[in-house]
C-alpha cells in the first residue's frame, strides 16, 4: 500500500505517524537523543520509518522540526542541538525521489489544527500553544504562512510589559509567554502567594494546580489568572489589530482548562481589540499534541493534490 | 484611448488621477463635502470623473475609502459621515460594467508603494502612514492581506503601554497611534516641556519642529523622539514577531523627516523584535500623497492582467 509519514520532531521525543488513505494506521513515539549534538536523531527517525513501513510504498514525509524553517533548511534548532541543517537533502538521501516538506513544529501542528481540529472551516486563523513557551502559526488564506525567514507566528515573543520585569530565555524581557505560558503562570503565583492566604503552596505549583484552584474560586489564583488573561488578550489583540483573521485556536497545556480560559481570554480580548475586529472567534484545538503528526500527513497530500495525484 | 481612474477619498479632500497606458495623464483634487452625512461626495466624485474623462474610454476605477470595506462594501467611514454603503454598486450604476475595485485607502497607498514607491521588489511588506493617526497596510505573497472584515493592517491601535495614560479616539487607551502620530509626539512634548530647558514652545508645536529641534540636539525634543521610538518599534517588533515580513516601508508626514527616524527607528527595532526576524528592512515610502490613486490604477490593471487584456 502507499504510505505517508508524519513526523514531529521534539526536544523530548519524536512522534511518527504512518497514514494509509488518509487513516493514521500506525504510530510510535521515540526518545530524542540530544547527545553529540543530535547526530543521531535522524538516523534514529529514518530506522524508525523504515521499521514502520512494513512492506509499504512510501510516497511522502512531512516533518515538523523545533526551529526556524526556510525552503527545507533548519536555521537552528537550540533543544536539538542542531545548527543550519538542510533536512530536506538527508531526507531525500534515504528515499530519494519522494515528497518531501519540512517546516517548524508549531507550523505542522497548525495544519494538523486546520485540517483535523480546531482550525476547521476557517481560510484564516492563528493557532497558538499555550505550553512550557509559546508557539504559534498562521494560516491565511487556506496556506501557511511561513515568513521570509520561517519565523512568522513567533507570537510568544510578543512584548507584553515595559518594565524589564521578566527575562526570557530569548534574551528580551517581558515577552508574552514570561507571563501567559504554564511557566509564566507559576512565576505569577510565586510573586502573589507569600503572605496570601490561599490554598496555592509554593511547594507544590504547576499551571494545572493554579487553574484548578481558580475555578474553586481561590482569590490569589484566580489574580493569578487574570494577569495571564491581561497579558495574553494584550497580545492576541496586537495580533488582530494587525492581520484581522476570522479565529483564534488555542492548543496546549494550559488550553486543557477549556472554557474556563477561553471565556475570561475572548472577554477580555473583546474590550482590548480595536473595534472592527472584535468579533474574532476563539476555538480549544482537539489534536492536542498529535497535531504535528497529521500535519505532516496533509502537507504532503496538499504536494499530491497540487499535481492531481490523489 | 482607453483609461483607468485612481480615486483617493479623505476626509478633507479626494484626489482624482486619471491614467492611460500606464501614465498619470490627469490630477484634480476636489474637497471633500461632508454636509448632510457625506451625501453630495459620491454624485461629486462622478461628476469629476465625467469632466476629466474628455471623450477617452473608461475602462475601470479603483477608489480607496477611509474605512473596511468587505467585497466592495464599506462598513462604515465616519471621517465621512458615511454608514454601511456598497460603493461598488453605486458606482456601477453610474458606468455599468467597467471594472471597480474599492478597498480601504490605507491598502490602496500599500498597493501604490508596492508597485511604484518604497515597497518595489518585496513580497512580503507592512507599510505604515505616520500622519495624524497611524495607517497601514500589509502586502503577502504580492497580495493585499484584507482581513476577514477588511481591517487588516489597523497597526495604530496595537497597544504599547499598560497604564491607561491616553485615550484614543477609538475609545482603548494607549494605542500606539497616541505616541508615534504626529499628534501623539505633540502630546508627549506638552507632557515634558513645562519647567525644562528647551528650544521648544508649548505656543508652537508640530511634529516637524519637534523633529526639527532634535536633529539639532535640543535635548527635550531628543527625549519626545526617543519615547516615539520606543513606542513604535515595540509596535513594529509586534508585528515582525507575527509575520515576519522582509521590510517596513514607512510613509505618511512624520516620515519626511527621513533617515533620522529610520535609523533611530530600525536600531531600536533590533533590540526589541525576536532574534529570527531582526534582519527586516526599513524602507522610506516615495510616493507621498499621491500612494492612493497610484494603488487605484494598479488595482485595477491587476484585474485586467487576471484576465490577460493588459
Amino acid at each position: 500500500m502507499d504510505c505517508i509519514f508524519g513526523v514531529d520532531v521534539g526536544g523530548t521525543n519524536i512522534k511518527i505517524g504512518k497514514f494509509v488513505k488518509g487513516e493514521l494506521v500506525d504510530y510510535s513515539s521515540i526518545n530524542t537523543n540530544k547527545e553529540n549534538d543530535g547526530k543521531q536523531i535522524m538516523p534514529d527517525i529514518l530506522k524508525e520509518i523504515n521499521r514502520m513501513l512494513n512492506g509499504d510504498t512510501l510516497i511522502g514525509i512531512g516533518m515538523g522540526v523545533p526551529g526556524p524553517v526556510v525552503n527545507g533548511v533548519l536555521l537552528k534548532a537550540p533543544n536539538l542541538g542542531w545548527e543550519t541543517f538542510d533536512v530536506v537533502e538527508r531526507v531525500r538521501s534515504e528515499y530519494g525521489n519522494i515528497y518531501i516538506k519540512v517546516t517548524n513544529d508549531a507550523n505542522l501542528a497548525t495544519l494538523g489544527e486546520h485540517k483535523l481540529g480546531g482550525g476547521i472551516g476557517f481560510k484564516d486563523f492563528v493557532f497558538l500553544t499555550l505550553g512550557t513557551g509559546i508557539g504559534g502559526g498562521i494560516i491565511l488564506n487556506n496556506e501557511l504562512h511561513e515568513g521570509i525567514n520561517g519565523s512568522a507566528g513567533e507570537i510568544g515573543h510578543i512584548r507584553v510589559d515595559f518594565r524589564n520585569l521578566r527575562k526570557c530565555n530569548c534574551g528580551l524581557f517581558d515577552c508574552v509567554e514570561r507571563y501567559a505560558s504554564a511557566s509564566g503562570v507559576v512565576i505569577t503565583a510565586r510573586e502573589k502567594i507569600p503572605g496570601r492566604k490561599t490554598s496555592l503552596s509554593l511547594d507544590n505549583l504547576s499551571s494545572k494546580i493554579i487553574f484548578d484552584e481558580a475555578k474553586k474560586g481561590d482569590e490569589v489564583a484566580l489574580e493569578v489568572v487574570d494577569e495571564m488573561i491581561e497579558k495574553l488578550a494584550t497580545a492576541l489583540s496586537q495580533i488582530a489589530n494587525t492581520l484581522n483573521p476570522e479565529a483564534f485556536v488555542i492548543g496546549g497545556g494550559v488550553s486543557k482548562t477549556g472554557a474556563f480560559l477561553l471565556d475570561k481570554l475572548s472577554k477580555r480580548f473583546q474590550e482590548l481589540a480595536f473595534f472592527p475586529v472584535r468579533n474574532t472567534q476563539f476555538r480549544l484545538a482537539t489534536l492536542g499534541n498529535d497535531a504535528g503528526i497529521y500535519g505532516g500527513y496533509y502537507i504532503i497530500k496538499k504536494e499530491l493534490e497540487k499535481e492531481s495525484i490523489v
